[in-house]
């Protein structure tokens, strides 16, 4: 494609004659790209700009997974064979035991500005400023939306740096542009009041969508852990293996492996069943980064059956807003029974259970005693 | 949904009776699911199992981009507001100035099995045989696969684990399944021949869809280097804003913020970009997690130009294989002239570039001057 | 030194008797090791068992150095040449600026146990039971000294492990010792009205004696900033370099080189400063571990001049207990006057005001035309 | 000490007229740092500069210690009560079953100059000239050297910094001043060959003397492992516990502790263990930091008995040169029997096994039921 004289994209009034002008300039056919069933109009300006159709990813079903007592149907976006299959067989060894025990402790998501200060003193007296006025800054917080709480404000600082941390309750909002539109507020008013300039309302102290021991250890958007005890014949009959097979696979792989490598994910696939379920659900794919973050223990009990643990530092989630309410992703929420307010802790917990299964599953197909028929059963590559 | 009796999703005949029976179960509709172009026969066993139908993810598109004196036009499939356009205005700066520069470097994609030995003596016995037995080794997986080829072996042990990490060209695919089949050839041989048990295909030795530090120092997949001088004329007129600026928020951001969060992201938002890229055009979304580690750096030229870069250690990606089959996502690597074989090395190439670019028009919204402004011209939250 | 039969060492009566033994066993002298003024009978099963003599460690003096308008002489043992004279320079640039500024920030010694629940439920309701009682088990600890006080504490739990940090205020003593027995009456309680047994009373979640994120993140024992302006002319003469060469070196050694490199430490040489104090003082030298942890940065301001700053997040110190009670070292806190109760803070901050001095040579070094004459100038290796 | 006019320290001609000095001005006694037995004149520009005299750190010895058959007594130097008898304890314990297994791995000692580039083709030039002049380049350090031989060369680079590390075998010195001085003339080859410059010839790429996952990963000096085999009934009656617990505090502490804390150090106490021997043997103390990197692992047996192992990736000490001919480190080398050439595998071998009897009775100690009287046996915080 050289020497074209493109005209500006930005300028065509649909996405159908984007994609004719790509085809008739790349002499290509974007048929399937042209298959989608939102409406454009209301896409653009929210959701995403130069519109040229969809991307489709093969949906699959789960479940129903029993968390807690209730029941669950999970949506699973994957280009990956085998993925749902495992998830789902995780499922089923958790609904032979007693289901999933879940908690959730909601930490807030936060912004975390820079400012440049004269050095250490400044940076000092700000802090004591921003600490001394937290009711006030709240205030300007709660004045650009009513869904949103400023629940507490950490610091770092060296050199002529001060990064501050505000963390806020969003409600069912994952909440990444409300909190950036209140922090702007807030900062506006430190930047008058302490003689201050903030370089950048995202100061990496947030810190969003990098991988970060500082999520890891306090938290950010909502904490969720898992468990189930799987009853040791169910472990063999459904998982194919043994609750000390899979307990050390998780000690050599994803503790010690983990420690080998140097990682902030002590698992052994988080990431797989996040994306899929952040895809389907209309979560901030980016997100995925962080929300896989995190813990898997197993132990075997004294009767001899397994203890399965998972635990995620740093879920951020809504079922409000960003892409939650576009229509496939819409639909998947539904199915999972949490669309709108009110819903986030019990998507976050779902979210959770269904990491565990799909934990479970895999880690059992890796112990299972002819990895090569496990292989050809689970699809190629799904470890 | 409770006290249902669940039948096995598995055992329906197509997506329409799953939508069905979930339809009816639900009391809900999932017409915008339905509507998908794939044809499902294909996709089963491959890439998705219990499909039910497919998520939209609304596809932009960016460009064209200048990549040394090749004009790109570049799908982004997201949800998100504000970043196909901020990305595109990135680009614009790009052109007006003389393009960027990429770079690559093949590491190979790696498994990366944990052993049980009988301890420090016995680990060191079995890496020194692995060693002398590399082509041997090779040989194996070559027979698993003509587009394989194994590159190094890395160890690290303590106690009674040996971790071992087998790097493999895999061409033009991402390669992770390919290589696990290679990999279990191969450990198969080291079990009978060194008379040691290997506890875990996948050891995290790897390692595989988790931040690490062995990832991010040694590389995975593909490195990759883009940089740009931009007119510090093009800065101000495009980006409305100064080298200096930029090169300060880089430093207090991107840097000291990202150390003082203890993160492996010294970026503003190479997952957005990444993830934006992954999803359009069929890579392994969990991947977007380490493909999003890296460096951003900015420099103020003697000149008053602005000089900047990005490094992505880690990026693991494919042309062929996986996803990339799937209609829409096959198009959209059409539409960058990379489907098929031969194609991966520009495809990363193109991958930085597009990155470099929402990074440089990220951090340059930060650094104008009023950011409430900015805000609402580039999106709520689109920091 | 085959097949002999050796005596336990524990039962010799004193120094000079193991040491005779030692000697005719080993066939050598330890007429060195010999040389002590300590009071023998006063350390043993306080400081030492088995004593066989001391190790002498050179020690050198460096300043005086302005801090804040104070002076101080600054006792420094090592081995290592040219340490000393580097650290005296820095001094001697910050004395023709305007001093050193310094601030510090009392964070709390931790100890951190870790307990074994049923799981997640149970480590909720432990966590909840120890929020709730906060001010009981202060009491305890406040019951075995009178010079301790629990400032505040932390939680991380997953899987069956609930990990604790108690952090306290021990006034002048680094701590350890009262926190370990405070911490012991505080987890008997816990384990008594939890039904909740603890694995250990150390469980790694203090972090003592390595290096840590969480450390570097919250802060252990003392926060402490310095920082200086030195004028360019200063910079010129004392320090044979730019105000910008240092900044240069700053940047792409201290923040990008450490972050090539996965490194915590975010400076060129602290441990070398905090080593040579803590040995000289009597401080616990496993500390400086966590000791040495911080950030070094470097600008230059717009009248040409340098700003210079340093940060340690995390020094363990004390003027009383441990071994500031020893002779040689007792004196050691005497030439620095911070000898005794009520002077640890001042101590926190003459160390970070050495640390600045010793970077900012060093670095200064580093930034001389020519390198191998400041090499032999400034000894072999001082780097 | 206000206001008085300080004579420049350098200047006086003696230790003696230099404690005469700060005895006046400070109203002091320094009479315990006046006692050494070195020749004063012998030290100065090369182990330290400004001498007041010394300080004299308590020396215990521990051992003997069976290590593969062969035996040691170990002289440790620490102003912690109850660190030398419970290494002494470990060491029983060891002895009593058949002592310990030790394995090496030299690594060799690094200086990584940080060089300013052009951009990433520029990196990439000098990277490709580096790599095929390898051979020159060794020639060129051996000059600088008999003892030293460049063993091999990694990259990292991103934006216009290229980091290169050259590590080397240094005989039986640490080795950090032969390295420098040997990089200093390849830096000098390559500035004038690929016209370009380095801007710090310790470029944190090296990484000396910061806690760094790069030295975790990729080793630096020796690796070190040891490992050891404790019948139950010594793990009884010696270290009063059973090997079930001590594997499962090395579980729940050492790995899971760690982790929660973002850790490099997956052990109990290493660096109290490294630091001790380092000050009796004249080794570098700041070089604790990495030294005391590493993983301690515990199993229980089949049969019952206690595997447990450490391991040490970057350590880095000597036999000659440095602090080993000071007269009481040089008598401290003489007792483990490996002072001077030849001596320092062995001696890295002796260091990994007083580690593991550290660990191991430290570890028993927490395992102990009662943990207070564990405590006043042991001594006040050892833990």
């Amino acid at each position: 494609m050289k020497n074209s004289t493109f005209k500006n994209l930005r300028d065509f009034p649909s996405s159908q004659l984007r994609r004719n002008y790509l085809e008739d300039n790349l002499k290509i056919k974007l048929s399937h790209i042209a298959q989608f069933s939102f409406d454009e109009a209301k896409l653009i300006g929210k959701n995403i700009e130069n519109l040229i159709g969809a991307t489709q990813i093969p949906l699959g079903i789960a479940g129903p997974i029993n968390i807690q007592g209730q029941k669950y149907f999970i949506p699973l976006a994957t280009t990956e064979g085998a993925l749902v299959a495992s998830i789902n067989r995780g499922m089923k060894a958790i609904n032979l035991s007693v289901g999933v025990d879940v908690n959730m402790e909601l930490v807030g998501i936060s912004r975390g500005p820079v400012f440049k200060t004269s050095g250490i003193k400044h940076s000092q007296k700000v802090k004591a400023w921003i600490k001394s006025h937290f009711l006030e800054l709240n205030e300007l917080a709660t004045q650009t939306s009513l869904h949103i709480k400023l629940l507490k404000v950490d610091f770092e600082s060296f050199g002529k740096n001060l990064f501050v941390r505000f963390s806020y309750d969003t409600k069912d909002a994952m909440g990444m542009n409300m909190v950036t539109i209140a922090t702007l507020e807030i900062v506006k008013e430190i930047e008058q009041k302490c003689q201050v300039s903030c370089v950048s309302l995202a100061g990496n102290f947030d810190i969003d969508k990098k991988p970060a021991w500082l999520n890891f250890i306090n938290g950010r958007g909502r904490k969720v852990w898992a468990e189930v005890v799987i009853k040791k014949e169910v472990v063999k009959q459904v998982l194919k293996t043994t609750p000390e097979k899979i307990a050390e696979i998780v000690y050599r792989k994803c503790l010690l492996g983990s420690i080998a490598s140097g990682s902030l994910g002590f698992n052994a696939h988080f990431a797989n069943i996040i994306a899929a379920i952040f895809i389907a659900t209309g979560q901030d794919l980016a997100q995925v980064v962080e929300g896989s973050l995190g813990v898997t223990t197993a132990e075997e009990l004294e009767n001899g059956d397994l203890y399965f643990s998972i635990y995620l530092p740093s879920l951020e989630i809504g079922t409000v807003g960003g892409g939650t309410k576009l229509p496939s992703q819409n639909e998947a929420l539904k199915i999972l029974g949490v669309e709108g307010e009110g819903k986030a802790d019990e998507f976050a917990k779902i979210i959770a259970a269904t990491t565990l299964a799909g934990e479970l599953s895999l880690i059992a197909s890796l112990a299972e005693g002819t990895l090569a028929s496990a292989h050809q059963k689970y699809g190629r590559g799904k470890l």
